[in-house]
């Protein structure tokens, strides 16, 4: 399952390039094709966030699938959800680098990421109560783990009214949690956290 | 080949998003946007359906995979053509995603599962007849995974003339296989079945 | 680079369904929609062709990496560019899905294919000559697995003057080359050449 | 992470193929179809660079991740970075594929490519100091194999302003790239140098 899991991410991430599209024109002049190439700056932007957004779920995935002493089919159900969600964020990614200035692209792609975060906290939470994981979590390892991965939830749903008065703010403030998240890794973080949580 | 097929398995899974297309609108309001979002409402129901489907074709293959002992050139063979099958289930996705009201995509979508479902008992019994599988399967085990495997063909067939009345009570259908197959898997396991497959 | 040819030959067959485009129509009737499914037959009946002969190929090529002892830098640059022809493949697929009926693109597939079996030849001459594979090969059962991969050239440039007169008696042909190779397998298979290549 | 690595770099090699579209013609003579595929030669050309270059960048990323003894969060941090410029680079090779006339897709696939070298350096230069390399690299084999990671970064840059002047002999400068690379390699690789880089 891991290397399923690790290939489904990897070709998710090499999809997002996918949804950007070359421009047509009819035998451009060097200044059409620069600034259709520079229409395009959104579409980069998409792809690079939506490459370390994936990115960063590969890691905590990776992570969580190598706490696990074993699996059951509850753990495999929930693993596949979460697995169609990361598939399916090359879409709101090519939404996104195609509409970025409509709010509501920012909210697709809010909402979708929001999602994967969530289902991140399910399949901890699963694991955690069946006795999946080697070696036990403390309660308090737990639920610093369980702070973690709903972070991002908050702040992706968080910035859906902020793209209602600007969409690039909105995008901003998705990269504010990442430094308060690490703020939380470190001020929360219980001693020996690090004997589980590797 | 496990790996081979878990890789084509996990391509075929995130090739669905493909299927998506990013409506062309030109500078749209958000009421505008919304719609056009809301629309590709099926297309979203298309691709979290085959997902879960694929997924569920991947892990029964992999045990079945699992289950042998050596190969022989038919089992290569028969096993291509079954990964033909799967490879080629983004393009009837694509197909329920883009006109999910008309009982003629419904029908191929049925037809193409069907067939996947039919060449995994096609791969079972040629297993078991030329004596692929570690341990031998005694006679009722290997009738009873047959008859597991078989049952998604009837019900992906039994649901095209549904179709023709009404497209969502035939999708409904789909899922109504699920609990039966369950159904079977508990009334009618024989006993040690668990000591072969598992 | 076992994996990585093994990925990339996976990834190559399951790109060709991209080829396969969802028919584009207006709210079609269960009639229009059913025709232009029809229409496509060709694309279908592309798809699975090259699925089984990169299958082929992909079989072929695992266990000529296999017979290897060790690499040279040669050997990574003629299997880069034999990878490169494989990963190409797509392309004069969704050309043949398109345009069955034209000679053309039963000329650019031939080509194309016949390519990848030559490339296969130059390798394993490669191979041969800088004493790369694990037990040298005697002359005979070299020169007899150059034979085998030679044929499927012969046969394909040798279709592209017959699809100028009927091109479905040119795809036809290719599939008179299966049994004739099985024939040379059989006929001309050296004394313990399973010994050697298995 | 290594197979994370390879795997992505397979999927962006067989990637490259979708920027190359099949011609749009109704119903076309065999002369007008020829005439479409031999207009499509940019794009073929394109596509075997772009295969050439990324399977190039591949051999060295591996053999970079083979000197590592550990890993640390700057490195996974680069090397995100640093595959997502891998990953991005089908989209500069079909915009080439379809305006290999006009000097700004050679800039831009120029400097896609320069930017790749350049993390290359910063990956090796992190791992250097960081002291993640196994046998830590004298001096000179380490600067020896920044300036082999450095060589494309100025000639890729350098053939921008040559573009502007004749774009095909922009691409012809890439490749004697290549040939003063094998010059750089042989004469200055310092003594020893392949005890730590194989």
């Amino acid at each position: 399952m891991l290397a399923f899991s690790d290939g489904l991410f990897a070709i998710a991430m090499t999809l997002l390039v996918v949804g950007i599209q070359v421009p047509e024109l009819r035998d451009p002049s060097e200044g059409e094709l620069w600034d259709a190439l520079a229409d395009l700056q959104p579409a980069y932007v998409s792809f690079f966030i939506s490459f370390v957004v994936i990115g960063r779920y590969w890691i905590a995935h990776h992570q969580f699938i190598r706490l696990l002493d074993k699996l059951d089919y509850g753990l495999i159900w929930w693993n596949t959800i979460y697995l169609a969600f990361v598939a399916f964020l090359p879409f709101p990614t090519a939404l996104l680098g195609t509409y970025f200035e409509n709010p509501v692209s920012i909210a697709a792609y809010a909402i979708a990421v929001a999602l994967v975060s969530g289902l991140e906290v399910v399949l901890l939470r699963h694991a955690h109560r069946h006795h999946l994981i080697e070696r036990q979590l403390p309660e308090d390892v737990y639920r610093w783990a369980v702070l973690l991965s709903s972070t991002p939830v908050l702040f992706f749903l968080g910035s859906i009214p902020i793209a209602f008065f600007d969409t690039s703010l909105a995008v901003l403030f998705w990269f504010g949690g990442i430094p308060l998240q690490l703020l939380v890794l470190n001020r929360w973080k219980p001693p020996h956290a690090d004997e589980y949580i590797g």
